[in-house]
């Protein structure tokens, strides 16, 4: 296990990969984040080890570097730390989307050993008060090393998450774009663009889209809570891959209304019962 | 309250609805249901207080008779029961959509007193095993009168549903069933139809959408798992109202599609950040 680690970002992800890392044996946890209050309070709470203002003293003598924050800000997190990376250092991150992030690093961490990572787990909730240790077990973990990449990091950084409880998965930017584009990022999209269609409705049923919101609404809201600004960069970093996903969606919700208009109950049912198996297998997947 | 009440359907609703009414102070509940299994295993654990196997007996003496089944299953229930009504009793339900369910009650039950209602509740669980005395507490409950209705009759169906926890709310069966279908219908039929969508990927990315469907599939799968025939039939009693707003949510992923296409950075968060505040909304009301 890595002696001492850096953590650029920490607030919900962030601070659970502290607290994760802490229980797993890391002895020495530093942080770094844009909001100097996480970094106080992630201090105050033990969950990281002293308070540093810049990035040469949060990477001084790290093992590991793990960026956690909007994919778009990669570019300029990537650039303020490269001058002070110590050697031999990986660099790491939890980021939803890893094509753009694997070509960011390339520009702006030359000569450094960047391995993508993303661990598949969240919460609509953000800051470090809302850190879990145990958020990542038995969730899987994604990493995305680049052509070439020095298989002993690769190693480490595996045994890391696996130490972190999570099972862990080796991929390819590309396909691991293509997979979360369909498991997460067509959902995510979706529950946003229908809770907006709701609230474009008339005010007075406005009010009542709220009130009744009991019987599935309030499911695509409670989606809809999780940082609009992540959420953004996700969208313009996988566009192209969420965009193939939307098409297919479309063609499948035509099909749907069709079936609607005319009334083909069985065509309905057995839509809905082939959802239904779905569940059942997300079930025995231990994925619910 | 009722001294005597009669359910028809003792599946996860109308086992809820007797060990609710139960609490709330009804002294005797019988119940019919075309799985024989269920109405034992609901006298077995004292949901119920006998084993009936005809309308006769079920209805005789009942103030207050409730269906509970699929809606589209009212025509049969109500040419059954319509012969056996006792004087004075209130007939109501408890289905998801209600100009339908009206329209058959005026055609099956002439002469009979009966008053839609609706509680704006529910589990993905089918059975009087997941029924739940509390599924009702503080959740919406809509009562549609039919023209005419006698007021005495729509007070007692308001102090019942009143008496198990939730508020009660009247509207006519027409602006019901458009409330619902945009929060319910459509959220249920496109949670299903993604899940299609997502299944219909090759095989290989099949077994993935499921191993990380923790990014956010998996809470579509969820709304997924409740009874495909039941949801039939609400999409075939309420099409007009479903087509109506899965056109405009069809226009709003149009939107989207071009936002993502455009790189339009502002308007993707300013959408996410409004849907982010409808889902405070939703909190504030008591409903998440």
């Amino acid at each position: 296990m890595f002696k001492k680690i850096g953590i650029i970002g920490i607030g919900m992800i962030g601070g659970s990969v502290a607290l994760a890392a802490r229980a797993a044996g890391v002895k020495f946890i530093t942080a770094l984040d844009v909001n100097a209050d996480n970094v106080l309070w992630a201090h105050q709470h033990g969950m990281i080890d002293n308070v540093q203002h810049d990035n040469v003293a949060v990477l001084d003598g790290a093992e590991l570097v793990i960026v956690a924050v909007p994919v778009r800000s990669y570019e300029k997190v990537f650039t303020q730390i490269a001058p002070h990376l110590p050697p031999g250092v990986i660099v790491s991150d939890v980021g939803s989307t890893k094509r753009g992030v694997m070509a960011a690093a390339e520009k702006f961490l030359p000569g450094a050993t960047f391995i993508g990572g993303h661990p598949i787990a969240g919460l609509e909730k953000h800051g470090p008060q809302h850190a879990d240790a145990t958020l990542f077990q038995n969730r899987w973990c994604v990493i995305t090393p680049p052509d070439g990449a020095d298989s002993e990091a690769v190693r480490k950084l595996f045994d890391f998450w696996h130490a972190l409880g999570s099972h862990v998965e080796i991929m390819t930017p590309h396909h691991h774009d293509r997979v979360l584009a369909i498991t997460s990022h067509l959902p995510q999209l979706i529950a946003r663009t229908i809770v907006g269609t709701a609230a474009d409705l008339e005010d007075e049923l406005q009010d009542e889209v709220i009130k009744f919101s009991a019987g599935g609404f309030r499911d695509f809201t409670r989606m809809a809570a999780a940082d609009p600004v992540m959420w953004r960069d996700i969208f313009l970093d996988n566009g192209d891959a969420v965009l193939e996903m939307l098409q297919r969606l479309s063609e499948d919700i035509a099909l749907m209304q069709k079936r609607i208009r005319a009334g083909d109950a069985d065509a309905l049912e057995a839509v809905f019962t082939r959802a239904r198996n779905i569940r059942q297998r997300v079930i025995e997947a231990k994925q619910a």
